[in-house]
């Protein structure tokens, strides 16, 4: 290639027009003289036909494929998949997966066909499972994991190496990398464990040690930037819409029926706006990105009697960290709404709105709200035939890069295409609904809800930026 | 028959060997002379090679059927099903349809049953839909019922004739029937609604009218006694392990989780325990009918306490109506955790005792409690196959025995038989699960949870009494 | 009791009143002396407070409930559940279960409630799987079944243990269950299964074999006497909606559409007519006890015909055993329709029968038949919730009829109460649709087909008979 | 843009680094004066804050996005979505829908979302839908479509207009939109209806008419080129599940079982290998595109032999195209396995090849063959939550690029976005597995069956050609 630019974080590629990579680091970074060994794919007989089978090292992904004729060719991604020579003898790799954060569809897929790709393809044998997330690095044993293992375990759902927030000790953690001798390092987690698994990279090259570190990222809120959309989330908004059809029916048996559903997203509105353009039944659709008020005109109150009085009942979505300001506001006015021991209840928006609605409405007509709370039924499921295939590609990706040497990168479908990135690129920022994208427009189309702003903000709206992925 | 003894309230008949029938009004009661016709289905196909089609009037079914050689032979119902002549000619009909109180899967079949029975078998013509309960009959416009109205409607959740709590006014609501022309009325709907159904009727008789009142009795929780298993349970019980197994991944995926699921259930935990028993991952089931208490020996706590120690996590199930004494004893101490608008959060026993276990734990060890209350998920989803085959037949039912000329009545499956029920013996008592039956003692030894009794109370307990349905 | 006759094959008593009871063996008629010991149950904590746990040794259950003042009293069956004292040492148990025949959903679920049965309950530690089918008594080695191998199990279709058709050789089964030293043996069958295990159960008592032998009857297709329902049934049904379902919709989306679905049903056809039921958008449902032809007038291609000429599409649903007789005709008139190797793909109803539509109408009109056959699809799922438990009860009714010293004898839900059938009562013939019975007539009434028997045959026909059961 | 060719046909546009672009048609190329008007979508409430909503005109998005730092910047299409300026006045739309061919998950999505399209979008109120596909051009009535009409059709599997195959004659069609003054036609369907949608293009623009022609690629199969994925595709994997799940449950149950499951795919085996990979169940994979053999070394009839030897049973997924070549030898060979009436039975693969397995086996072994066609179940069942979006943006953009002038043109997901394709590009040939590309070798990995090849064949193969799409 052209030319390249590298410090201790970065290692940018440049090309002729405009062309950039974004490259990860290699083993041959550290290590220029580490030796190689032949695929061990290239032995076996379901590749034996498969000519196009290996990677070419220059391939690489457009991050932004919108073109014009003449537009500058901009970001890249190196291309996933299996290159001709590795760095690891099978004998000598001792691998560990671990699982941080909460719950999500996909997880024991993941897990599966690590085990599966390391042991089918490469023939590693020694994998061990980190139990508890990042904490069972030193607070717990290790479980073994074989084929015979994991083979039934995707059609559970949650992880089976369970899981922890929290618990991240770099030296800690590194130590036990290094006493247990272990020299791949899978980490399934979200955006904080990704930044954790950043640290275990930079401590590892900081120690010079020969150890892969790869993190397949997850979140079923979907605000991992870059990546087309995380796995488990297809499976997330198919089990949404049961608690938004269950809400349409309770919604219209009653005389001014309301049901409202509360859907994950704590940062990123993705479950609640795909639920309601996946499902018809939805009236008013509210995340975190696009902020609104309760009392006056144009806002939520305004809205629902008019709703109410055209059509006698209604649906609304709301993801669990949208309205939080208006929350905040007004745990800091009232104290009568607290309990005595931590708030609690009371930083659910679900139940919070459900109670300021009636509240609003008591003296004005007789509805009946029923609020639904799908999470956890949400999070638990395994996974569907698409995320199973999704979770698989993942998988293999993550361990063909490591085998070819590839390190402190992220896997992650971009554009249809699986590639490494490095993981600055999915931490530096949270992947958001663009609120000024057609997406949303769509969905407020379909809706026919306002778009709740006050008109002086509307202009001065800085939510702009660079438009989310998935955005057709 | 022998003999008979009746009162305004009850008609009583007895027979040899202890023999008796419970039967319910019939239009001859009081209009002696009331012409009758033939039933229009000896001329339709479908019954012409049908040669024990009509129901024998002597017909009836034992409410006792665990018997000894020479026990007494007990109570009976009358059996429901078509009769040689009925007491309507097809043109004058009038009939309607109300749905009253909380959803139920199988409302909907319900309905479209009982339409499709008065037109198929028949030939009635003229059905009305009274909207939103019983407040319908005098505040709403009718809704106009045929079969193609009604020919999708049992794919759907909810009940398309809406529905409401209250709004029962006697005499506004014969006034109505009265106005109307209505001469027949069907009434689905839990306890108070049959009460309300019961009172109709005596008004109707007071007023001399010529109007048949019968009752489908709904109760998503089972709690109606004397029938076996009350429509759309099957349903309710399937969905409910949804949740249970739900909570059960999220509770294996972290150290010390506990999952804690509510279900419906206000007095009687007939969902709950049946949730426990078709699921096999429940560690502890608490329902109304057992007392439990939370601190020292024998308590909640200390089986929690055990459980995680032993498993590392445990799932709770919960009917919204247990242990209330704890939460009114709970609501009387502390004030502080009562909210401006009415304690309406605080009332919820899933959500108190979410708290309580978090505060009792919060000192002792990390635990993660996920709380899921799937209730309106559950009640509004469409009925199984089995649930629609027994709607069906409840509506043929009301309608057979409206026809026939039976009155007051509900309708019911007694030992698996169709039978029409006197008001009095469905509203006069909640059916409980006996906690000193067999049934229950299955779910404990397959929770291995404990009694949560205090000793002295075991042997004074109260709730022995007559066992409920469902004993096998 | 009153009077008691009882021949080698049948054990009968009578009492006042008509009453007479059919009894099940047991371990006293031919070892009268046999020891017995306190049910370990009276100990078990989750027992400690049911004061009506243990039945008494005289509760029986009415085979006939609709009843009339004064009838005659009738067949009754002993009542399941556990006894004061059983006739089995825990430690002493060395149980068996063996599954046989066709696929049915519940499977797994009866033995794993066997296996937690005998453990929880009786503290019965040493329990042995017979690996597929009878055959597996003398050609396989067993497989060890406790509470950790049968823990998952439920939540699988199939049967874990492996079935088989045919492979009853009486002599070898008996020697291995001496030779092994089995004295508990839990016989999962169909209607020739249970006759084997009649015939064990023979030959153990001939050679004085204190060993108990219990049949858990299964069947798919409902088409065993006397009971109320198989296990299930109920999911079986469930499930062939969705195949009907799919052919509506193929129907409906072209011009002269059928949809044609076979469902199982070799001599009864239940399921087919429950489905039917349970579904709203059959136009025409085929068994094996209503004859039909194919041509002339009152035949099914008539009625094909006119349906098509009306709405433009139809659903037909034939189970797997109706019109043989055509079938079998046709075979004999025809060599063209025959294959080389066994007329296999002939013999079967669904492609026959849309075959023989495609060629009648081919010079008639243009239509479109799609052909489902879901069978396996059906056979193969687990159980739902409500099959769950009555697959538990049935295993529990079996494990405490067994340790109280029955022998001999099936279980079977009677009237909504367990009991414990001789065996002879339930091979002796088989439960069968009652075409001239009232669920029929519904059928018939909801789908408005024709009866498609000619007029001649309608008055000699013979089915009359016993009302099969389920007929509410 | 720098410069372009346009014949008759094909509309290329050039720029620098190697840039095409394969336009599509616009009016302005007809009626170069044609008159243009807002968007209406301007004055939408819902997009008034959207700034990024109209598509800039120059956007297009690349076929080929695995590139090189110098590699051309190859094929490109043109990217869909609203335009600032539309070519129709929203009172003088009449637009039509057609959809043809076989059944898919997701047709009434595409049609509610043509209707909800049209209205909401562009206020227009007069939409017809065809009857019954092309042949209800001229043959049919045409049916009124609104909001109302469309409201929930999306819960229902099949299509609401009807359809067929076949019907279509250019010339009456164009006939029939020129009589009825149709000016925007939007055709739904596979391959041929393209090529069909092509030819009216081709005949309304001869006859200088206003009309502009969309279609939207329907296919089950995948087996449109250049595009991503088609509508359907997601939810007849999941549906195709489980089929596998019973078809495994089936084999594992019995002794050397086999479950054989057949799987749509006429020319193309996407469905049975997504669904193979999806699911972990199957140990041979079967579809047209990879040959195979049953007799002799390397044969299918020895890969069966070896993987019954060593695990007892075994799921084989076959698509109904493959192996063609040996049914029509077998054909050939014998006519005894023919039957008088065309042969219908015997073209089935599925069933063919079951008959060769057991007569192979015969008198090797005893085993058992369980043969599932989930067929017509996975064709009508209604769409999932990731195939909804899916449609309703496919419609949308139909629209979209309808309104803008565009004009003989599919819509197509290409790398993830929405964009208009010349018709030729996916007519002139079908997307195919590529058998010597990465997901078929995974596919291999991970069943581990045989390549099926002759060896002398492996290096010959002509296979390779444009490798698929969906190859991350």
């Amino acid at each position: 290639m052209s030319s390249s630019v590298s410090n201790s974080d970065r290692k940018i590629v440049t090309g002729p027009a405009g062309y950039i990579l974004e490259d990860v680091p290699h083993f041959t970074d550290d290590f220029p003289d580490h030796p190689t060994y032949p695929n061990p794919l290239q032995d076996n007989a379901a590749y034996s036909v498969v000519k196009q089978y290996f990677v070419d090292e220059d391939d690489t992904v457009p991050q932004k494929i919108v073109v014009h004729p003449d537009s500058p060719r901009g970001t890249h991604f190196r291309r996933a998949g299996p290159r001709q020579r590795v760095y690891f003898e099978s004998d000598d790799v001792l691998a560990c997966i671990v699982t941080c954060g909460g719950l999500c569809p996909g997880l024991n897929t993941v897990i599966r066909e690590i085990v599966c790709g390391l042991s089918y393809m490469y023939g590693v044998k020694r994998i061990l499972g980190i139990d508890g997330g990042y904490r069972g690095f030193y607070a717990r044993n290790t479980i073994h994991l074989d084929l015979k293992t994991v083979n039934d375990i995707h059609r559970t759902g949650g992880t089976i190496l369970g899981t922890s927030r929290g618990g991240h000790d770099t030296t800690k953690i590194v130590d036990s990398i290094q006493d247990r001798g272990i020299n791949q390092v899978y980490i399934i987690g979200g955006d904080g464990s990704q930044k954790g698994a950043a640290a275990i990279f930079k401590e590892i090259r900081k120690r010079g040690l020969k150890v892969a570190v790869a993190g397949i990222p997850k979140t079923i809120d979907n605000d991992i930037p870059i990546i087309d959309k995380s796995f488990g989330f297809d499976t997330a908004v198919e089990e949404a819409q049961r608690a938004i059809n269950a809400a349409h029916v309770e919604a219209t048996s009653v005389e001014n029926g309301i049901g409202l559903v509360k859907l994950m997203g704590r940062y990123s509105g993705f479950i609640a706006m795909y639920a309601t353009l996946a499902s018809r039944d939805v009236d008013c659709c509210l995340i975190p990105e696009s902020p609104f008020f309760l009392e006056g005109p144009g806002g939520l109150f305004e809205f629902i009697d008019k709703r109410l009085k055209e059509s006698g009942h209604m649906v609304i979505v709301i993801a669990e960290g949208a309205g939080q300001d208006l929350l905040a506001e007004s745990m800091e006015e009232s104290t009568t709404l607290k309990d005595a021991s931590g708030n609690k209840l009371l930083q659910d928006i679900g139940l919070w709105i459900s109670q300021r609605i009636k509240d609003h409405f008591a003296k004005k007509m007789t509805l009946t709200l029923k609020y639904i709370d799908p999470t956890y039924m949400i999070r638990a499921i395994p996974s569907n035939a698409s995320d199973n295939v999704c979770c698989t590609l993942l998988a293999q990706s993550a361990v063909h890069g490591v085998m070819a040497g590839y390190n402190g990168f992220t896997v992650g479908l971009v554009n249809g295409r699986h590639t490494y990135i490095p993981f600055y690129r999915i931490t530096e920022k949270q992947n958001k609904v663009v609120i000024t994208d057609r997406m949303w427009a769509r969905l407020l189309s379909s809706t026919n809800q306002p778009s709740f702003m006050k008109q002086d903000k509307i202009h001065s709206n800085q939510l702009v930026g660079e438009p989310g992925t998935m955005k057709w």
